[in-house]
């Protein structure tokens, strides 16, 4: 049977009917006042969600072009900034930093384990001369599924004074409450293709007064990336380059959705679907990634041990047109990750897991009593 | 009535239904085998588009994103380039230059009249030492419907021999023959809400040898724009980033639909649509604003006389539903564009026409006898 694909990767994400068909709508001119309207609820919207009453900007680009956006508005060459590590993400970070001349000095982890905040502390506390521009951190690495303690390393950034707190939320926002301007987040860029539950093809960078100061001095060329074009159109509503109609027109159907929902229940939606596929993953007797106390909302990774990860995520495909996502770099084959961040809901975490233990006994993994699974999360679901 | 918009801008342009049923589609994960496979006939068919043997690349921005990529990763901090102007956009890559440290040079003509090709010839020639590292054009002009002599100006270049020839082919790509290996382009920009019949959110560049070439030792800081990185990835018929998944399935529906129609009708078509477009304006004694000898087959821009511009744009849209294009900058108000690209039908030019002549009599304009406008389309429709 075909057409019954159920996305389990951390992005692109299920989309919700209503985004669907506002995807298929033919498109409108951009220069127009309905267009204008749109582009106008849609940015109040974002700001909800962002939890700021500060910027936040959309790019038609992907969510790392909006991290990218996001780091060299607010810098010069030859800046010093500290950049979290212990990914996929961070290291990309790490890259775009290099690639632009900055003075990068990478903390790093694990794979699979949380950046150290004390780490952070003990250079930002060294830095009398406060030469440390920025502070760049992966909320949650989707590589791994772990959740760094952003609240904690952003603490010592504020002790600081000077740095930028920048955040890839790429795959935090819309799942893990963020309160940008309650936290004082600088610069928080993310993408659409998840927690916002349209296709990817957007990126939002929310930006903070204290990191327009630091735009108005930074020197890193830009063009296309260049947020204060996007700040004045969006004062005006309206985009200083074509925007993706279409995906704007998804987008605005999808935060209206969020908005019915409300962000607490979002939160709470999320934490429950993460526990009930820890708690399922665990009643398998399949070793998990991370630790509970980093558990990313929106993905969970896991290590299986005497079946090989690859196989599991093939079979869960041909068995059940289930996609889940595998390991990155040297994770590849060693995890697979289910991704249960955007439109997701209980009834998909059930049948998640329902199927993977079908999927695990065919391959002859043993280490499990068949339904243990699927009622570890039921517990979850009914308990909360 | 509703919902019944006919789009006669130079972008978004209509679009058709397979792609807009393909828009709708639930999006499919970006690293499997079957989106693989969609890539793989995207980019062979974006090299038939461009008449290539060379790479095509595809990115997640607009026009001004592909032609920027098209732009930094050739060049270094202080080159000399030349930048045709005569226009917006023209004007636009003149802005990119600056941004980025390069040594630009104008070379300008007014708007809505062509550039000049003795003017580049002398440049090129004087600069015996080679210091002239790219020569960028806008093909054409779409904020004046001005086409502008890129095979001329680009015998210049090859004579200069050092020189890059860059492109924006924004609305020419998919309207008019444009042989980018049979003319040596180097790079060529252009973007999906254009000839390629889909909603805006993609952009393309093609990147010739000798481009490559001076990649290898172009210092311009990028990551999400290095076309390196795509390079690398299309060739394993993947993306560096995540990419706008259902923008893409629709972009492969309205490639093959390209393919069906054929290169040379889809040029004849569009050669058709200017001819009789521009021969209705002429039929209703309303002044163009190019030449005939310069314009181009995507958009017509017309300056009428003794009613406002805006007016009968807004009367268009009103009575109709029909959107034209306004003037830009300093001819906002002076003129209208009509758009004649992509999913354009010669029925769409006969209607486009047809309700011009009933909005103009409407506003008091009877510099015309009715019926003038539609009768000198349907001769060129009736003679092509």
């Amino acid at each position: 049977m075909n057409n019954k694909l159920m996305l389990m990767i951390p992005g692109p994400t299920p989309v919700p009917e209503a985004a669907l068909l506002a995807l298929a709508k033919h498109p409108i001119g951009h220069r127009t006042s309905e267009f204008s309207n749109i582009l106008a609820e849609v940015t109040e919207n974002l700001k909800w969600l962002h939890q700021t009453q500060s910027d936040v900007l959309m790019l038609n680009v992907s969510g790392t072009g909006a991290a990218e956006a996001g780091i060299i508005n607010f810098l010069s060459s030859g800046d010093r900034i500290l950049v979290g590590s212990n990914g996929k993400f961070g290291e990309r970070w790490v890259e775009v930093g290099q690639a632009y001349g900055l003075n990068v000095e990478a903390i790093t982890a694990e794979w699979g384990k949380p950046l150290d905040p004390a780490l952070f502390a003990e250079k930002l506390q060294a830095d009398t001369e406060k030469q440390i521009k920025a502070v760049i951190i992966t909320h949650s690495e989707t590589s791994t599924g772990v959740l760094n303690d952003l609240e904690t390393i952003n603490s010592h950034v504020k002790e600081h004074g000077e740095a930028l707190i920048i955040v890839d939320a790429v795959t935090s926002l819309g799942a893990f409450n963020l309160p940008v301007d309650a936290w004082g987040l600088d610069v928080v860029a993310s993408g659409s293709q998840k927690g916002y539950m349209i296709p990817p093809g957007l990126g939002f960078v929310s930006v903070s007064p204290k990191a327009w100061e630091a735009y108005k001095t930074a020197k890193l060329p830009k063009y296309y990336l260049d947020l204060g074009k996007y700040r004045k159109s969006t004062a005006k509503n309206t985009t200083p380059f074509t925007p993706p109609v279409n995906l704007i027109m998804a987008l605005h159907a999808t935060l209206r959705m969020m908005k019915e929902e409300g962000l607490e229940s979002i939160f709470a939606r999320h934490e429950r679907l993460k526990n009930a596929t820890r708690a399922a993953i665990k009643g398998l007797n399949l070793p998990l990634l991370g630790a509970d106390s980093c558990a990313s909302p929106a993905i969970t990774a896991v290590a299986p041990q005497g079946v090989e990860a690859d196989k599991i995520r093939s079979l869960m495909k041909k068995r059940f047109d289930i996609a889940l996502a595998g390991g990155q770099d040297h994770l590849s084959n060693k995890i697979f990750r289910i991704g249960h961040l955007g439109f997701v809901s209980d009834r998909d975490i059930l049948s998640c897991i329902a199927s993977l233990e079908v999927a695990l006994s065919e391959l002859g993994y043993e280490n499990f009593t068949p339904g243990a699974g699927v009622a570890a999360a039921a517990r979850v679901f009914s308990q909360s």
